[in-house]
C-alpha cells in the first residue's frame, strides 16, 4: 500500500501528516510531489511578508520538506507531476531541476493541486514586472522585483478582493504609489456594496488611488518590463501589476486522468474527501469544490483553513480513521490597515441567486462600552429569510476587535439559528470587551424586528 | 391600566422603555421607584471609572431620569420601596430626600430590585472605608473615599472574584499598594484552578500582593474609619477595603409580599419573566434566578447583559408583544490589565455537581498568526461529555483578542454542539486576525481525541 499526494502545501502536508500518525512507514510509504520550493506555508502571509509586517520568508513556512522527511514522508520538491494513469496506478512527475521525469506507483492517490490566479490574455505579456500573488515562489518573485534597482515606484493592482486589498496595503507599506482597480463599483464585491464602500473610503485615506467601474483593457510593455496599465479610464504608468482577479482550481491533470469536475470546475468530493467513482482517489484544498451550508449549493472557496481542514479529514480517513469535512458557511476576513472587513453565510446578491427572500438589518455600534477608552465604530449586517428568520448571512467593518466577532455569526449559520433566538444569545460583556448590548445582539434584534414587520 | 417598577437600572428601566415603545402615556401610565440618585447605568463600569480608565461618573449613565420623564415614564429617584400588597394591589415607597412615603396602586408590577453585596457580619463595622461595589452610588462613595485629604495609601480587596479583581486593577491604577485576599487556593474561582492560576499570577506581576487560602477574622477600626483586616495570617494595614465577596438577589420586599423564592433565594419567573401564581407581577435582572441551559438547573447570575435582555423581555410582554428570555450558558469576561479572562458553559467543578462524566483538553495557540506582528499567547480549555462528546464548557485566558472568542463557544454551548462537529466549523482566518487552525478548533480537535480515547 503507497500513497502518493500531488502538491505539498496545506491541503497535501495535512493528509499525508494525518495519514503517517496513523500508519507508520513500513505499513504506508507516502511520497509527496510539490512543484515549487516550498511545503507547508502560509500563503495568506505573502501579503505582509511582501509589505514588511512580517519580517523573514521562512517565517511563513510552517515546516520544512526536512522536517516531514525525518517522519518518513518522502516529499520532492520542484516536481511537477505531468501525468496522472488511474488504470496503471501511476504518476509521472517531471523534475524541474535535476531534468528528467519519475513514474511512482501508488495505491492512494491525494489530489492537492492548488489553485491558480486568474490570467487574462491581457495578461500574459513578454516582460517582468506582472504578477499573481498565489505561492511563496510567487511572493519571492515579487520581493526581489521590489528590490530592484532601481526601485518600482508606481503599483497597480487589479482587482478589488482579498489579495487585491492586501496587496494594495503592502504596496503602501514599502512605499509605492498605489493605484487600486475595480471593475465593479466597489471593492470587495464578496460584501455588499454598503460595505464595499466603507472599505473604499479606507482606501482612499491611507492614500491609495482606488479608481472602481474600470476595466483594463491590456499592458504596456517597453524593454522587456511593464510600463503601464491601459484602461478603458486612461493609461495609468506602472512600474509593477499585481494581479487580484481570484483563483480557478487547478485541475487540469485530473481532467486529463478523465476525473469529472464538478458544477464550479472544482474537483467533487464525499464528506470523507473521496473523489466519488475513482477508487482511491481523494482531493483536498484549493483545487475541490465544496458545499455551502446556507445555499446548499456547490462553491469553490480557495482558502487556507479549509485547505488545512480538508487535507486533515483526508489523511485521518486514509489512516484508517473516520472524519468528515461537511461544508463551508462563506467566513472570510481580511484588514486594510486597521479596517476590518468580515463575511459570513451569503451576501444579498448571493442570498438571491440561492433563492432566498429576505430582509436586512444594518447596526452601527462600538467595539467596547461606547465610555471605555478605545471603543471603535462598527457596523454589523444581518440578511435573515423572510417569514423563518433564519439567519442567512452577516457583514462586519470595524476598526478593532470587529472581525473575529464574525465568528458568532458563523456558528449562528452552522446550527441554522433564528435572528429572533439569536436576541436571546449569552454573549460575553464586560465594559472593556462590547457594550451591554453586543452589536451582533443589537443587529439580531433589528433583524428580527425587520422580520416582523415583512410579515405584517 | 398602571405600570409600577421597582428598580431604575438596567431590568427596570429596560423593561418600562419597551413597554412604553408599544403603549402611550394615556394606556400605560409608568412609574419607576429608585432608591439611589442614577437610572439606567453601567454597573460594571464602576471600577473603571474608579481605576480613572473612564474620567466622568455620568459617562456610565446611559440615561437620565430626564429622558425617561421626557417619553412619559414618570421616574421617581431616592424613592425606596418599603412594602407591596398583593392584595391591594399598591406598592408604598419612601422618599429618602422629602421625607415622608406614597403609595402607589398598579395592575402591572415590574420587580427590578436587583442584587445586594454580601456583607458578613464582620464587614459591618461602625466606621467608613470599606465598600462593596454594586451601586452608582457606591461607586461614588469609593471615589470620594481616594480623594480624601491624606489620601488612602493601602487597600485589601476581600474576595478574588470579578469586582475583586477589577477593584485590585482600579486601586492599583490609583497607585494604591493593593492585597487582594481569597479564600480559596487560586483568585476566580469561576473558573477552573489552572485558569485561575494565570490570573494569580498576572496580578502579582501588576504588583498587587495576592494571598490565597486566607480567611478574614474580622476589621480593626480607630477613629471612625477602617485602619486594617485581621486575617489567619496575621493583619494587613488598610486605608480602604472593598468587599468583592459575591451578591445575592435583593427579595425581601418580594419575600415580605409572599412571593415564595427560587432555590437560589432568586425570584422564580417563566420564559416571558413573569412571575409565576403571581397575577401581574414580573420580575428580571439581578434579584431572579433563570436556567443554566447547561447543568438544567437553576442559577443565580448576577449580569448587565441578562439584566437588559430580561429586563426588555418583560417589557415587551407588558406591552402586548411576545418574547422569551430562554435561559443563559454561564458566559463571562473580565481582564485584570491586559490578561483576559472568560468563561462559558461549566467549570469542571460545575460539570461535576451538575452530574457529568466528562474530559478536559487544554491547548495553548495565538491570538493570530505565529509569524504575525502581535500574536499572543493564548490558552483555551474546553469541557465535553464523556461518550457523546457534547461540549460542557469552555474558559480562555489571553493577552489580546483572546477573551470575546469565548462567544464562539457560548454559541456552540447554546446549540448543543458536541466538540467533534466544532472541529468543522468555518470560523474565520486571515493572519492578522488567527492561526490557519483557530485556537477554538485545536481546542475542539484535542477535545475529541481525549473523548475518543476516553471510550477505548
Amino acid at each position: 500500500m503507497k500513497l502518493v499526494v500531488i502538491g505539498g502545501d496545506a491541503a497535501g502536508m495535512s493528509a499525508a501528516s494525518q495519514a503517517r500518525k496513523r500508519k507508520p512507514a513500513e505499513e504506508l510509504p507516502i511520497v509527496v510531489f510539490e512543484r515549487g520550493h516550498f511545503t507547508s506555508y502560509s500563503a495568506c502571509g505573502i501579503p505582509y511578508w511582501i509589505g514588511g509586517s512580517v519580517g523573514e520568508r521562512d517565517a511563513l513556512v510552517a515546516r520544512e520538506p526536512a522536517a516531514f522527511r525525518k517522519v518518513g514522508i518522502d516529499v520532492r520538491i520542484r516536481h511537477e507531476v505531468v501525468a496522472i494513469d488511474l488504470d496503471g496506478r501511476t504518476v509521472t512527475a517531471r523534475d524541474l531541476d535535476g531534468g528528467g521525469t519519475v513514474r511512482e506507483p501508488f495505491d492512494q492517490l491525494v489530489y492537492a493541486a492548488g489553485a491558480i490566479p486568474t490570467t487574462p490574455d491581457w495578461a500574459r505579456i513578454d516582460g517582468d514586472g506582472v504578477f499573481g500573488v498565489q505561492t511563496l515562489d510567487d511572493g519571492a518573485a515579487i520581493h526581489a522585483w521590489l528590490d530592484t534597482d532601481p526601485a518600482p515606484k508606481r503599483a497597480v493592482v487589479i482587482g478589488g478582493g482579498y489579495i487585491g486589498i492586501e496587496m494594495a496595503e503592502a504596496m503602501i507599506r514599502r512605499g509605492l504609489e498605489v493605484t487600486l482597480l475595480e471593475k465593479q463599483p466597489q471593492p470587495m464585491s464578496t460584501v455588499d456594496p454598503d460595505m464595499g464602500e466603507k472599505v473604499a473610503e479606507a482606501a482612499r485615506d491611507m492614500g491609495i488611488t482606488v479608481r472602481t467601474e474600470t476595466a483594463v483593457d491590456g499592458l504596456e510593455v517597453a524593454d522587456g518590463r511593464v510600463r503601464a496599465v491601459a484602461t478603458g479610464d486612461g493609461t495609468l504608468p506602472a512600474d509593477v501589476v499585481v494581479l487580484g482577479l481570484g483563483v480557478r482550481p487547478n485541475t487540469r491533470l485530473a481532467a486529463d486522468a478523465g476525473i469529472p469536475l464538478g458544477i464550479t470546475g472544482g474537483l467533487r468530493t464525499d464528506l470523507r474527501m473521496r473523489v466519488p467513482d475513482s477508487d482511491g482517489v481523494w482531493a483536498a484544498g484549493d483545487c475541490v469544490e465544496t458545499v455551502h451550508l446556507v445555499s446548499g449549493q456547490p462553491v469553490h472557496v480557495a482558502l487556507g483553513t479549509h485547505a488545512n481542514k480538508q487535507g486533515r479529514v483526508a489523511g485521518i480517513n486514509l489512516g484508517g480513521g473516520y472524519a468528515t469535512f461537511p461544508g463551508v458557511v462563506g467566513t472570510a476576513v481580511t484588514k486594510l490597515c486597521d479596517l476590518e472587513v468580515a463575511r459570513t453565510g451569503l451576501t444579498e446578491r448571493e442570498a438571491e441567486a440561492a433563492g432566498y427572500a429576505f430582509v436586512t438589518a444594518s447596526v452601527e455600534s462600538t467595539s467596547r462600552a461606547g465610555y471605555y477608552p478605545g471603543a471603535a465604530p462598527m457596523t454589523v449586517k444581518l440578511i435573515a429569510e423572510k417569514r423563518t428568520g433564519l439567519l442567512l448571512g452577516g457583514q462586519i467593518v470595524g476598526r478593532e476587535e470587529a472581525a473575529k466577532r464574525i465568528d458568532s455569526l458563523a456558528i449562528a449559520l452552522w446550527n441554522r439559528m433564528t435572528v429572533e433566538e439569536m436576541t436571546g444569545l449569552d454573549l460575553s460583556y464586560a465594559p472593556p470587551f462590547s457594550p451591554v448590548w453586543d452589536p451582533v445582539l443589537i443587529a439580531a434584534r433589528k433583524a428580527t424586528d425587520a422580520v416582523h414587520a415583512a410579515m405584517e
